[in-house]
């Protein structure tokens, strides 16, 4: 089975299931508002550059996630949108030492591989790197919302719609947009900005979150939102 | 394309996905720990039985799940493990209501369609009803952690581990599962207790949530365990 | 020592407690937002009507907190400003029972006395009763933000200012206000309606609240603000 | 009115409430449970320190909290016990950019006077400095809960007690235990260790505290527990 044979496959069944989720009222827009920010989940060397165990798929990483991000960092700085970078790191990555700030969730996944202490892995790729205000948030669990105080952070911005980027699809981007609605901001998951390891997760999570939990829209799309919609430069 | 198709090409796609999860190392154990409680996510009649926008697959429901949770009930009761029945209902399912406690979620899919005063709708099927003293907890948000006491509750019931049923696998389960781990419980999805409304879906949130977020186990494993482990009747 | 002798003493301490703020910079204004809401506290019969554990103290009751409210509520009713009536009550009250949702509290307090059976308890005070749309919220827990959808709720509705009124000082009310600012709300307790059940209580919370949590105003700036800032009515 | 009236005074008034409050079964003891942890909260240079808007009374600082709090890390360590140390700054400290990791709360107290940047501020004080593999967590709210991962970090490592400590009273230590108690932890407040910054706060809060939300206890007390509790070190 080739990956393009995959994504035909997902795509009628995607298909048969949209037949039914349009009958029942499923796949709603929930349409942007009036107060963006841009939540970029984990775009983070460990995940953004070769050789550790998040690293991402590199070719979506390079020829559409990064250049993505750059147009939606572009037109969000333009025009005085919030934009947070959300990235992953423990103090105690010993996994044998009751005292790791890593939780449960080392029990499942290699969070040892991102430590505190070596800034680089945990830094946001320099393709994409914050400017001066711009909030870096660390997070120790998959979602931007768990254990954090984004959604106060963003409440108090007035922040009413969360763009969402980054990686995985089937991890930390996705509990962010679960989480994301679940808190009352209106939920949009950008389609070449969000990226994963294994074939099919961008696609089969993009069509769960689409038909549940935030409008997947594309780059486009979202940047010309942030062109038109007033941000703190000129509201 | 067939089902058992669709079945088959997603296994193939998980089968290379797993190989690389191997290398990275994903797919670890969490393990069952010391103090189960079962979370039992919305099998409620409006999700059980035929009829409504939330209705699942009926083959599953009634030849799996149900069946599934009955026996996972009996080894509950009889050891005196924490059950938690959780349900989902809106007082207001006016969407041009701003007061609704709907939030964004009527924005995606059709929450108005489980109102309050039609107890019937929210109330657990009765193949599986509760016995005096279990809670039955009401959410809102697709998480039963979300805007829920579910984690102080299971946390002063000396509760490590959550046995995780019920549906949708895109969204409540997985919501529940994911924001489970998070929050510091041992988290366990079983196999044959959880199910969707369209083809592929539970396939591919199980094995998503096997990689990073919950062991996925078989009823006959989870019976095993619930029978022998102490719970509030032994301890 | 007397009620009148408590209060004079307890002014002179906030008096020099004032100076020490002053000068480090606390007891800042936060000030009133652009979309309020009312967030009714515990205002049900078992806190506003005699003999309940939870009985608070009936002069402030009949004579300030229930009036006040009516004002406030015509306010907002009249311009079309969300009001929430929140409320608590257990359903399983058997202290002994592993499974009862009343969590720790009833090992500090006899939360036991609100069964959920016994709606007269927990229904909101037929003085200030909820009208056709207005959310009556359930919580197990000392704040309404904990372990409720509140916050999300609010956000979906686009407030940014929180107006808390009801009972208790010591213990909801304030628990309310202080995840009200954690969670970005701007946070104002209103002082003729909020009270408590033994002396000094309402005078040194209200003290710590402005100091560090919210702003104290008056019924008459909380109605007046209510009428001249835009509601659903009329936004 | 000198301090010591004040205390008197208010003693007065807690023997009142007190009556009333046993009455209606209020102050219940809560209890030491089997896994204890140390949640020390803000003892960092910009509270323990003199010179900073957040100074709090040294004299309670010098000659009891950190001296108590030497006790408590002493026996803690020596059995294994899992010990927290949490502290508070800000990555941007400009109250009038809309990106400042503040929040809301600026608006109220000067958070502003503790700067990322500035690592001495926020640092742990060296008399009670971490050892290796103990935890320091940063919150930005008032709440150790608020935000942060702790509630999942302490299931994670099976703790079902908390034994707060530090400043302050007001704000704080009060709001971490009254997420605690809601959280589902035993909650046990250390007398000596929690101080403040204004006369009166410190008796009155923990006398609130101790009527609702937490057993407050001597260190003597809580030492002899935490040599008489299975730890890490020999569980």
């Amino acid at each position: 089975m080739s990956i393009e044979n995959l994504d035909e496959m997902l795509q009628q069944a995607f298909d048969e299931s949209t037949k039914l989720y349009q009958e029942r009222g499923f796949q709603r827009r929930i349409g942007f508002g009036k107060k963006p920010a841009i939540v970029s989940v984990d775009l983070a060397n460990a995940w953004t550059r070769p050789g550790n165990p998040f690293t991402c798929d590199m070719d979506k990483m390079d020829n559409e996630i990064i250049p993505g991000m750059q147009r939606l960092l572009e037109a969000a700085r333009a025009n005085g949108h919030v934009v947070v970078h959300v990235t992953t790191a423990y103090q105690n990555t010993n996994r044998d030492d009751p005292h790791t700030d890593m939780g449960q969730w080392h029990n499942k996944i290699p969070v040892e591989a991102v430590d505190l202490k070596d800034e680089h892995l945990w830094a946001i790729d320099s393709r994409i790197a914050p400017i001066e205000g711009e909030w870096v948030m660390m997070k120790k669990r998959a979602s931007s919302f768990s254990g954090t105080p984004l959604a106060g952070y963003l409440r108090t911005c007035g922040v009413d719609t969360i763009i969402v980027t980054g990686v995985t699809a089937t991890a930390c981007v996705r509990t962010t947009i679960c989480d994301g609605i679940q808190d009352g901001f209106r939920t949009i998951a950008v389609r070449e900005c969000i990226g994963d390891r294994v074939p099919g997760a961008v696609a089969w999570n993009l069509y769960d979150i689409d038909a549940k939990f935030a409008d997947v829209e594309s780059v486009d799309t979202c940047v010309n939102y942030l062109n038109n919609v007033d941000g703190w430069n000129n509201s």
